[in-house]
């Protein structure tokens, strides 16, 4: 029997594998995606060219950047097998399932549009897949939203940009542009993040050939885990609870002493400010969000008693918590907030599936056998 | 930064949890569940006592196992609202998808039993769900088959154990006991197998808290994938390629020397006869299989031709080549080799999920970025 390697429990701090898509540092409160700072790409960029890059490696030409926009916008258009039989998945669906029904109606969206194993088919095959995946998820979120809701389906605006339009098909209404933005802001800022847990699945159920939506389904499992993905709808609920900064420091204090847990604070990689939480809160602060105010005291307060109550531990607010009040601010509903996340974290999903594609080595470990020895061994 | 730490491609030979479901000594040609021999039981027990001791640790009393079959039997009908959706499902599935179709209709089960992640839920409740889901594969695998070939679905029988049911199922004929038993057999042979692609997958998914649905799913992924699971089915077709014996030894070189593969031989951990192979070669004799004859002597001519063509590199038979003699004697059509597989290793997995919620640590590993150093950092 070969030896056993042994490392720290939960991979922590071992280098799985090779990428040229992005890192995050979390000492230094910084990430990038190529060779670009992510939070100047989200402020500067669309979401489009950011997508362009960590597809291609370098930011597209605008003539690229046309031709890109363009297959995107086409790619979003609910087949018509897909859109009959959505209705199926929303007649199981509970209001407390939106990514599991998600999972459902991208299942479905994978079968009709036959992704094989990558293993079968060439780059330009991939390739296309992963753009035609990445692009019908916000019509996919929404269908079932409105489907849920009882309200007929709008076909999506190629004109639109991808933020834009995802406002669009859910409200029926063209977006104010400085909605659009913000939500285009938070979604590029969260396209990846490092081998999070989601990246990592999707990284093992490619390294074994499987197909493209084998490996997102199962990202989106590994986003569905409340350790991973948590829940930023849960950081709004929290300061609903909470109700009136005047409370906010009794209500934090007992929460904390009964052994309770604040949302939106801690993160396994950054141990400093979340670079994310930064912009997200100047962009709560230039959509005049009427939760901006009391999401700061409480932010304060909470910080305050999580250095007395739990010292020595750092911990700091993480993207969910100003991301709850942005994706308020813009109009989305609590229930869409995770699927808004996947919206965003599939176009990470699809450029690590095609890294690890292009530099495949099957991910296969072992375990240490703990239990009692073989019987007659 | 913290430092990160390096180990081989692919986490080979990494121990990256510690478990007491079982385990392989590849260089030894032996495997176990728990503290028994994992062949000894396939050819003793029943697929529900083998379930039993993956679950408890333990095998069952004859009262458990009573009550114990009593709960798999009854968790094996199709909820009738997923029934209702099937047909959507199987409208979009085309013949190479089969195990693409299981996905989504896995996944309307998922939404129909309201899975919530494990991390909400009690231990009781997950246990309940793992026996539920699992339970539920042979029919959700039988019922998109027969939807697909224009066929009524056939109630599943409770009297009948988990292999001949299957087999009911999907002929409505009560099978031979030999054919029964010999799939019996198969299937508890092929529950778990050490850390695999797909074990590995359901592993990382359970650790975010996600519901085992997520985790299942995501297993199902990485089965797809060529380098994992394979398919048996494509030993059958190189069988029926080579046609008959006096053909095999040049159809063996020609496709050797033209750098293709052979399918059936190599694995990643047995560097010697696979168990599994041995005994099911055994079954395929006991059931008199029209195909054994051939494929006894390709595999000898195979493995002498391996040894000229590719030296030093040890290649046996795997498990796929004689279960697939074995699958095809007892009668299951080629598109259900991998399915019938997923069968029995969902019951590994649901294994496994319950082992890591009762020991999480959430599986967040790192990766060495190798692009282009940042802008300005």
């Amino acid at each position: 029997m070969a030896q056993l390697l042994d490392v720290p429990p939960g991979l922590k701090g071992v280098a799985v594998a090779e990428t040229a898509v992005g890192d995050v540092r979390g000492g230094e409160g910084f990430y990038h995606y190529r060779q670009y700072d992510a939070i100047q790409l989200s402020r500067q960029r669309t979401f489009e060219e950011v997508w362009c890059l960590l597809r291609d490696g370098e930011l597209p030409s605008s003539r690229q950047l046309v031709a890109f926009t363009g297959r995107v916008a086409k790619a979003r258009a609910l087949p018509a097998n897909v859109a009959r039989a959505l209705p199926a998945v929303v007649a199981l669906t509970t209001e407390d399932q939106p990514l599991q029904a998600l999972r459902a109606a991208f299942e479905l969206m994978a079968l009709d549009r036959h992704l094989l194993p990558w293993i079968d088919i060439d780059d330009a095959a991939l390739d296309e897949q992963a753009i035609v995946t990445a692009a019908v998820f916000p019509t996919l979120v929404v269908a079932l939203y409105r489907l849920k809701h009882g309200q007929q389906l709008i076909e999506p605006r190629p004109e639109l940009g991808h933020a834009a339009n995802y406002l669009y098909m859910l409200t029926g209404q063209e977006p104010a542009p400085a909605r659009a933005r913000a939500l285009e802001n938070y979604l590029t800022s969260t396209i990846d993040h490092g081998f999070n847990a989601s990246t990592f699945t999707a990284r093992v159920v490619a390294s074994t050939g499987a197909d493209l939506g084998a490996a997102v389904i199962a990202a989106l499992g590994s986003l569905s885990g409340p350790l991973h993905g948590g829940a930023p709808s849960r950081v709004l609920d929290m300061l609903d609870a909470i109700g009136t900064a005047d409370r906010a420091d009794r209500w934090i204090r007992d929460t904390l002493t009964s052994g309770g847990k604040l949302m939106g604070f801690g993160h396994p990689v950054y141990h400093t400010t979340d670079p994310r939480n930064t912009m997200l809160r100047a962009i709560a602060e230039e959509l005049a969000s009427p939760r901006l105010d009391l999401a700061v005291q409480v932010e304060q307060l909470a910080l305050r008693a999580l250095r007395e109550l739990r010292p020595g531990m750092p911990i700091y607010a993480n993207v969910e918590y100003y991301a709850a009040v942005v994706l308020d601010a813009v109009g989305l509903p609590r229930e869409l907030f995770t699927p808004t996340f996947a919206i965003s974290r599939v176009v990470g999903w699809t450029a690590h599936i095609t890294e690890q594609a292009g530099h495949n080595k099957i991910i296969r470990p072992s375990a240490r056998y703990v239990g009692p020895a073989p019987v007659g061994k």
